[in-house]
């Protein structure tokens, strides 16, 4: 589906050449150390472990350093090329940079993609540049790269700080988020391993920086700023892969048409629907965040070393009122904030004022104590009962919070393996230095509600993370891989068109070439051939107006449920006939009687591939708009995770003592449909509704069904019938 | 209904002593200056106008000042007293300051109801004191008062800070928060004209301080931080008025049960459950946030002079990917960011450089020039086509960020009068100060979410505050008071017990004499009997079991609904017998056809009083936990905003073309339900299920309706149905 995808895997050590270079220059190093390229130029000066070669024709000089007319007027081979002239000159300085033999190029320079058409034919001319002669490219339109390894210490980026280290690797689609990712890591006590702005993603995107996060020993979690994305099924197969040893965490903007837009006029790239962008994290093992914030919560947190184990959580205190805030979003979010047991209570008492409360939250009221917090928490951390204790204090006395820190991080350091720690200082300046050491970091938080919403995504994070680890894509041998292929080729032929909705007949077919459950169906013409059929059947039916110009058969009047004996059957004929004048005919069905109704949907949401969605329950679909949606191919685990997603799952799994819906029967159909899309992916539009499920093994009926075909694979977004998105 | 409450409404300006004394006593003032009262006395004597005279038997002075040995023993009168004594002596030393004459007490001291029931004792006995006194008292257990007024300069809190002086009144019922209030203050640059630490209030509670600051010319706007209600009706009542003149923002702890837990612990004051707090905000008109960031977030945009008019948003902006996130969250919260017109871009355009984009978000690609944020929020303030202006800026030189605010707030000065404008600076030391002068504030932000968030919060306030003026409490002179008191007060004397449902046909009595539609209705105990009313309407008729066992009919398969002709009615009436062992009998009744199902319920939750709650739809509303909850007694506004603000009120109003259902009918069962508990308060559970809501002008019915009265007025809130919460 993307070819220029698979060119570029075949370079997973793409990044190795920018990230890790011996040598790097910068074309158009600038003379005025205020402006963009003057600044990238001294920051890689005075940081950088190897030589750093100024190019700029117009200078002789750039910070006291000779430049060179010209890349290739560098004697010594270059590594890694940063490019910062303007965008009309960067062909040429490219391909000076080919003949060159580079390495690896970073082109900062804006006035592409994102400036209109123009724009981006010359970026569709550098991209074949750096494919066909193999160099891997950032950008263009970005902000650089920085690494802080000590070993090579590059600061590639036009920022005024320079990041502290640690082991977060950071890939940001904003450049101005890598202008403030400094302040941001100094001010969450954070470092980084690696940074990348990956500006246009003309050449490298967000799964090749996934790639060598993996391999680089020196990152242990993953941030991720996007706008859109690239090839995400390629970003679904990598990050599935590389969530399963270091968490990603990522914030994905222009979720609403607003936003989008709003994206649209800062970038080209394409911005796709939210439901297939959130569909994607989840399938792919992503933490989404909403907010900045809580992108930097989170990562505070997951860069500790022990991820809380489950979601029991024990609140330490000196003040009743913030800790109730913490235990309101625990529980809100789905964490227990258990009632310790009389021995711990008994154990925590111990030297504390008869006024502290002991239950849970543990309230040293108003307690500055250091002596205090450090002997609770020990209690806590060596008691079962909990897998994370949030420390809440309130600075009366603001000397005190650097002792009270001191306490908790020597606590936590003595136990660290076994529970996971957060510290809440109740003040507007930084949290206490004292949190952290060489060998202990305990995340800090200036407010209760920060905290405890950052520990309950990493909990339920690390909870699905667990439960993922034995899907798989089913296959069923029993599906008519040829009659499939051959009913939507067929289809295809018959029409002049780029698109069309198979015929009634085709979608039966099709229905038992994959192996689905239908009722009986037959369509008739006459009501005497309506009377035969149900007379042959023995059973009560449904009719149901058959008409390519009907889209809510219902609403019309067309459809007319458990009928049984011939005059009935007459009437209901009749009926069914004059609601829609262009009728081509009536569909006698035999009639499933209870059951649950459920929807099944699928669309191309391009560049995503195909989007499934499942519904619980007739109109109220559309009214809740409650849906889940995953996208194809779908795992077992997803079909599952689909089903119980949607609010009124319930109506299915057994409500009020009623026997339970056919959940395997239904999740078969999930599964059979996903095969179906990948046997003929020329399917843009699926749409089964009602799907009957029955109580205990009853199966899953497919009552009505409609299925488009094109011969494009981008044609299916724009046409999708509304109820599935 | 709380009797206590009307002692206390005789004192309007019983804060007045409080917060506007002339002289000032501290009685247990301490001599460590670390103390908390060695802190209190010391801060009162550095701030306070007028005499600070420390009390203190033990001690020959405290801070250089001559102690007196009692309250007595001070030879001029004293206006406030401070007690921070032990809890054991507070008595004593209470009825010392009513001998002495005091206007106004603040009980620092705990050790009350928040520890027990011999606390609780003791609590009830210092409120029974100062209420036949008639003196005014904050607390007990609380972190005292201050007021910034330059004419009063009272600091009586034993914090570490001087607050700044402001238009925000401030009351908390948690003492940790008046302790980190002035740091809150200065970095979300505000100010405080008085704040209050409630405490447990014994006596002083909410609604007093919001009588207080509705008079007070110095308070513009309202925080406050609760953890329970004293008066809920009372609250209503002050509340909905003062809220009309000055904004009232509040935060309510303990709102999931766990978090109720965590207060139960840390106070002794009764939590009432969320649906019941969330319904009395509403319908005062309090703006109710989330977070304590949430809360000073709003207040930072409450304290601006000109709230936003509209809900048109533009943006402004040097970074790209920050716009996006801020209009993400925008959009999602309702607001709208409208495409500028070609007139509006063409001006904007001016003197920009050409890659600058100019639709909405107006993205300046990375400037730091203030005369470009100058001139483009100039042109924006100018335009008709937005209400507000969000300025968000990345300091790529932290330099810059200073001249920026000062062209933002210079610019915003000029146009102050028409438009909103908030400054995002994406940096975590403080905003720049430059965002205010002595005339000018932009509410200043670090994140754009944050700054996104409180507009859309302050945007729908101000909408919902401008639709709520006209409300009023329907009364219906039709109903049949005389009737509705018998029947009721009948079912109370028929019972020994606590409470009891009413009997069936008084049910139906009790219907009719309110005046709500119920199908034809005939309690019979025979099959022949059923028939022969089948037989006299000569309509079809549902059967239902009558049984005070069963309480879901339907799932015991009770009911049998559309019968008509004898055989069906008579082979109904024996299925439906079989259902339940213990039935009395059979009701018939009337078929209505079509229509949708809605709920209509109420039950007494103390201290709120009744709480009504709607729902749409059957079984769902369970399922889908889809109610809207209001407290008695309903306006007609309320009425309207319960009806629509189901998720499923698509229901009603017409979905897919169909005719809307009978909201006004729907509208008149509500509103009479509510006027029914006025007539008889004694009713503490009702549960109308379903309520059949017709097409066009047909009427809502009343199929099923259970009715629960008790003696007690407290009884309610164990035992409802848990359909109703």
């Amino acid at each position: 589906m993307n070819t220029a995808c698979t060119v570029e895997l075949k370079r997973p050590s793409g990044l190795q050449p920018i990230l890790r270079p011996r040598s790097v220059a910068v074309i158009g190093a600038g003379r005025d150390p205020q402006s963009m390229s003057g600044r990238l130029f001294r920051n890689l000066l005075s940081s950088f472990r190897g030589p750093v070669y100024p190019v700029n024709p117009k200078a002789p000089e750039v910070a006291g350093i000779r430049t060179f007319a010209s890349i290739e007027n560098i004697p010594e081979p270059v590594d890694l090329v940063f490019i910062a002239v303007p965008a009309a000159s960067v062909l040429a300085v490219v391909e000076q940079c080919i003949q060159k033999r580079v390495k690896g190029l970073v082109v900062i320079s804006a006035g592409f993609s994102e400036t209109g058409a123009a724009g981006k034919h010359l970026e569709s001319k550098l991209r074949e540049l750096v494919h066909v002669a193999g160099i891997p490219m950032i950008g263009p339109n970005c902000f650089g790269v920085f690494n802080t390894d000590p070993a090579v210490r590059l600061l590639g980026t036009f920022g005024t700080a320079a990041p502290p280290r640690g082991h977060l690797g950071i890939g940001s689609q904003s450049g101005a988020l890598g202008v403030v990712i400094p302040d941001y890591l100094q001010h969450w006590n954070l470092g980084a391993s690696t940074f990348v702005s990956i500006g246009n993603k003309a050449d490298i995107g967000e799964t090749e920086l996934l790639e060598y996060w993996r391999d680089d020993p020196s990152t242990r979690a993953i941030l991720l700023y996007l706008e859109s994305f690239r090839a995400p099924q390629e970003f679904r197969r990598i990050a599935s892969e590389v969530s399963r040893h270091k968490p990603i965490v990522a914030i994905k903007a222009g979720r609403t048409s607003a936003g989008a837009r709003a994206a649209g006029s800062h970038t080209a790239a394409l911005v796709g629907p939210d439901r297939a962008a959130e569909a994607l994290f989840l399938q792919s093992g992503v933490l989404r965040v909403d907010t900045l914030e809580e992108l930097f919560d989170v990562a505070s947190l997951l860069a500790v070393q022990s991820l809380p184990r489950g979601n029991r959580v024990a609140i330490l205190t000196n003040a009743g009122g913030p800790a109730i805030l913490c235990a309101d979003v625990l529980a809100a979010r789905g964490l227990m904030l258990p009632e310790l047991t009389l021995g711990t209570q008994t154990e925590l008492r111990r030297g504390l004022r008869p006024e502290a409360s002991v239950g849970n939250p543990v309230d040293l009221i108003g307690s500055i104590e250091p002596v205090e917090f450090q002997r609770c928490l020990g209690v806590l951390m060596d008691s079962d009962e909990v897998d994370s204790v949030i420390v809440i204090f309130v600075p009366r006395d603001p000397a005190a919070a650097a002792d009270v820190a001191k306490a908790v991080r020597e606590t936590a350091s003595v136990h660290r393996k076994s529970k996971t720690v957060l510290a809440v200082f109740m003040q507007t300046t930084e949290v206490p230095a004292e949190l952290a050491d060489d060998k202990t970091r305990i995340p800090g938080f200036q407010f209760p509600e920060a905290a405890a919403g950052a520990l309950a995504r990493v909990v339920n994070y690390v909870h699905q993370r667990r439960a993922h680890k034995k899907e798989s894509i089913p296959t069923f041998p029993d599906i008519n891989l040829d009659a499939c292929r051959a009913i939507v080729s067929d289809a295809l032929d018959s029409t002049g068109t780029d698109s069309r909705w198979l015929e009634l007949p085709d979608v039966l077919r099709l229905l038992e070439a994959v192996g689905l459950k239908a009722p009986r169906s037959k369509i008739v013409s006459s009501a005497d051939a309506a009377v035969a059929v149900a007379d042959e059947w023995d059973a009560p039916v449904v009719l149901k107006i058959v008409s390519s110009t009907v889209l809510h058969k219902t609403d019309v009047g067309g459809v007319v449920v458990n009928v049984r004996g011939a005059d009935l059957v007459r009437a209901a004929f009749q009926q069914v006939m004059v609601s829609s004048p262009g009728a081509t005919g009536v569909l006698v069905q035999e009639y499933i009687a209870g059951g649950c109704e459920t929807l099944i949907g699928a669309s191309r949401e391009e560049p995503f591939g195909h989007l499934l969605a499942f519904g619980c329950g007739g109109i109220d679909v559309e009214i809740l708009d409650d849906i889940a949606c995953r996208l194809h191919p779908l795992t077992d685990v997803d079909a599952h995770q689909m089903i119980h997603g949607v609010r009124t799952a319930r109506r299915l799994t057994g409500f009020r003592g009623q026997t339970a819906a056919d959940i395997n029967g239904l999740q078969n159909v999930l599964l059979r449909v996903s095969s179906l899309l990948t046997i003929a992916p020329e399917i843009c539009e699926l749409d089964f509704n009602p799907v009957k499920v029955l109580a205990g093994c009853g199966g899953a009926f497919v009552l009505d069904a409609r299925v488009r075909v094109s011969h494009t694979l981008s044609g299916g977004a724009a046409t999708c019938s509304p109820d599935l998105r």
